[in-house]
């Protein structure tokens, strides 16, 4: 199968096309072009650096997927499901391929043969998780533990319920050979469960991958190898768009001009960004690329310190479904939003609308024409309509929904987004904004040193005297 | 089973525990009674004018639920699979519903005794509506065509596509039994097929009551219903919060005081509105809400005719989930969001973390509590972080998820969404934003009198030009 590209259709964010009042000029994309030159020489120096790990993913080759496709292998001998046991960027990354893959309605029917079935279970939530250990056989299942630190309260809460089951249920030995751990190659808590004696396999996250670029480390290579996806075509497809975002040159690089519009709208006013593929299949994929946005570029201070509270707010959408939510909004409400439609060439399945009623006019127009079609003029109609009142748009445009093209979206957006932070100033890697979060909850759970953090919140307790 | 009242917390809004900055003094809660008094009079008045029908809803007693309940036991004799053929407002409440009672894992595993497997093919995609067609056996499935016009054309599509694989593959008669429409108590094309001769179940929607207001007629009730569900409960609950909203008096008014609040957050330049369960069963009622808000209050003109480009744009998330996702800019970002967190007091099911690694401090405080307390508490602690920061929140507090909670809450979001509109001075049961994109799809679609739309589209084609 050739390997065709995604491109990047920008032409509803110019001002040929949009009108002055919202598009670009010749000028305006001229001053980009310079910003953006030099936000990607930043880049360049943090890869120089040893900072961004993610793009040296693709590259990793079959020593980088060996252990991976090792540990798929023996789990497959004997399991049926495959949990992860992680949150955020150890989740969303698997469930946006397996979605799109697998399809958002994977877990109603059978899973391919040989294939295991991928649940992730991405949350603290009592009724969710005691759902899935009430419904899964655990000598079917097994259980993936995401966390580069092993602290995690979600993530270690739940793999200490699901190991305290399968000892229960299988016994040590058994319930052992049902775990896997991905973290760090050396720290954190999950390498000390090792090293104190307990006997399970174990995979490496590169220190210089952050949770929200890992998917294309073990961290969601080894659930979605074992949900029977193709990890090496994901790899390729990352690799061959790592080669076409070399250039410097906004026109030549989709990633940077990706980029360059997305920070260039939010000085504009637009601090919502839109992600909007026409397929009901990568709702996920939007809501991975939620995570990447907001919380690399969602910053209240630069680099030099400055107060500057940055960040765009991310918003997954569904072509056609959303036309019928979200739509009105788009239209007519303020002009505060950039939207990123995803469109799909091939569908891969299609179906003839049959012509039953002929009578009705305002049904037999739909007689003999495809769903892909309609999906398609509505994409296109729904791109057209916005733009004539002046809104902007871009648009990536997918061959078809697989692995490689997969791929090369997730390496696109994950450099769009450190070059969009390098543009700003702040640094794309970090997250110190959930630290007072997890130190009050820390004190709410009654943690040794943290009764400090306990009592504000206590203190913040107004009781009844706003409740209505 | 005592029904608990779904109560409003707006502490984290006032003034005295969020500061002066972003908070809500005396003054303000005070110019905001005078002007929410007004809204509720508008609201009073569009109600004796027979517009607001969804008010009336809970009240439909036996006679209401008598024939939906009715078609529900006649599918129920042969079919194990419901799909509702309906989109945005004819989709979501059955979604938010079955979700929440049902789960968010409800497709994994096997359904309770005597409750249908409930499907909402809710896009024109032919990708996930062959996934369906595909795997579901057509003797054992219902299709529900939902909407109003019959004109819908993702539903219409649909419904063609499904109405000839049933009469290819079981004959004309055995496929007719299969159908049901909810539509226009008159007008419309469904009533034109029927009207023609052909055999098929039909429950009507009363005309006042608009598609995202839909959810407690038998657009929604069918459908959960067929799925097991207490529809019943659901409009109690709903009659229960009617109850609770008829003050004008902000403190003693949940819907009033969130519809207040939120407005007065629009007009101080935050454009966003957050809903934020902490239950992964929850987000299709956060997705509900969003078409609720979006389509509603998303207007360029006010009602004199001013140009006014309003509405928030909704957000659904997750909690805790997103606290590893979206978190990062709640607390850093623009301070361009109002925050509504829905916390669970009882969830229902709990499971105790085992105390297995006393060694290891980082886990050892989570040993011994419950999964319920750890939710509880990141909730607590996310709502006072964000505080901290100056940034505002409510919470919307459930004693539990059932039917009869999620009817409050659906009563009290649709009646917080009028009273917003009323005050924001525009129309928010229409949505003529929609028009055009439409117009110009059935130009692509070649549907006769739509050449000019066709060519529209056609003209604003750059070909490659703008195409990396």
């Amino acid at each position: 199968m050739a390997n065709q590209p995604v491109r990047l259709d920008y032409g509803f964010c110019a001002a040929e096309r949009l009108g002055a009042a919202a598009g670009l000029d010749d000028a305006a994309l001229a001053r980009l072009q310079a910003e953006f030159e030099r936000a990607m020489t930043v880049v360049s120096a943090q890869k120089a650096a040893g900072k961004l790990g993610f793009m040296d993913l693709p590259f990793m080759g079959q020593d980088g997927l060996a252990p991976i496709l090792a540990e798929a292998k023996r789990l497959g001998e004997f399991c049926e499901n495959f949990v992860v046991l992680g949150i955020g960027g150890s989740a969303l990354g698997a469930t946006a391929v397996d979605m799109a893959l697998g399809g958002c309605l994977r877990h109603a029917f059978a899973r391919p043969a040989g294939a295991m079935r991928l649940f992730v279970a991405d949350n603290s939530d009592p009724r969710m998780f005691a759902a899935l250990l009430d419904n899964l056989d655990p000598r079917a299942t097994a259980f993936n533990v995401v966390s580069k630190s092993g602290s995690t309260a979600e993530t270690m809460s739940q793999y200490l319920a699901a190991r305290q089951m399968l000892e229960q249920k299988l016994g040590r030995e058994e319930a052992l050979r049902r775990l896997v751990f991905t973290t760090d190659p050396q720290a954190g808590y999950l390498r000390k469960i090792i090293a104190a004696g307990d006997d399970i396999a174990v995979l490496s996250v590169p220190p210089n991958v952050g949770g929200r670029y890992s998917v294309l480390s073990a961290v969601g290579l080894l659930p979605l190898a074992c949900a029977g996806h193709d990890v090496a075509a994901l790899l390729e497809g990352a690799a061959q768009m790592a080669g076409r975002c070399q250039s410097p040159v906004l026109g030549e690089n989709p990633a940077l001009m990706l980029a360059a519009l997305a920070v260039e709208s939010f000085r504009r006013g637009r601090n919502i960004f839109v992600m909007m593929p026409y397929a009901s299949d990568l709702l996920g994929l939007a809501q991975w690329f939620g995570q990447l946005w907001a919380e690399s570029l969602g910053k209240a201070k630069a680099l030099d310190g400055a107060e500057v509270h940055v960040g765009q707010t991310p918003v997954a959408a569904v072509g056609a479904t959303d036309q019928h939510s979200q739509l009105q909004l788009y239209m007519e409400g303020p002009q505060d939003k950039l939207i990123c439609f995803l469109t799909i060439d091939d569908y891969g399945r299609d179906l003839t609308i049959p012509a039953l009623h002929p009578e009705l006019t305002g049904l037999s127009y739909l007689g003999g024409q495809t769903m892909s079609r309609l999906i398609k003029a509505e994409a296109t109609a729904t791109a057209a309509a916005l733009a004539r009142q002046g809104r902007p748009s871009l648009s990536l445009r997918l061959p078809r929904i697989d692995a490689n093209v997969i791929g090369q979206v997730f390496y696109l957006l994950e450099l769009a987004t450190v070059a969009a932070g390098a543009a700003l100033g702040i640094d794309p890697l970090d997250q110190p904004g959930v630290e007072l979060g997890k130190q009050l909850t820390y004190g709410l759970m009654g943690r040794q040193g943290f009764e400090d953090q306990a009592a504000q919140v206590r203190a913040m307790d107004a009781g009844d005297r706003f409740l209505i």
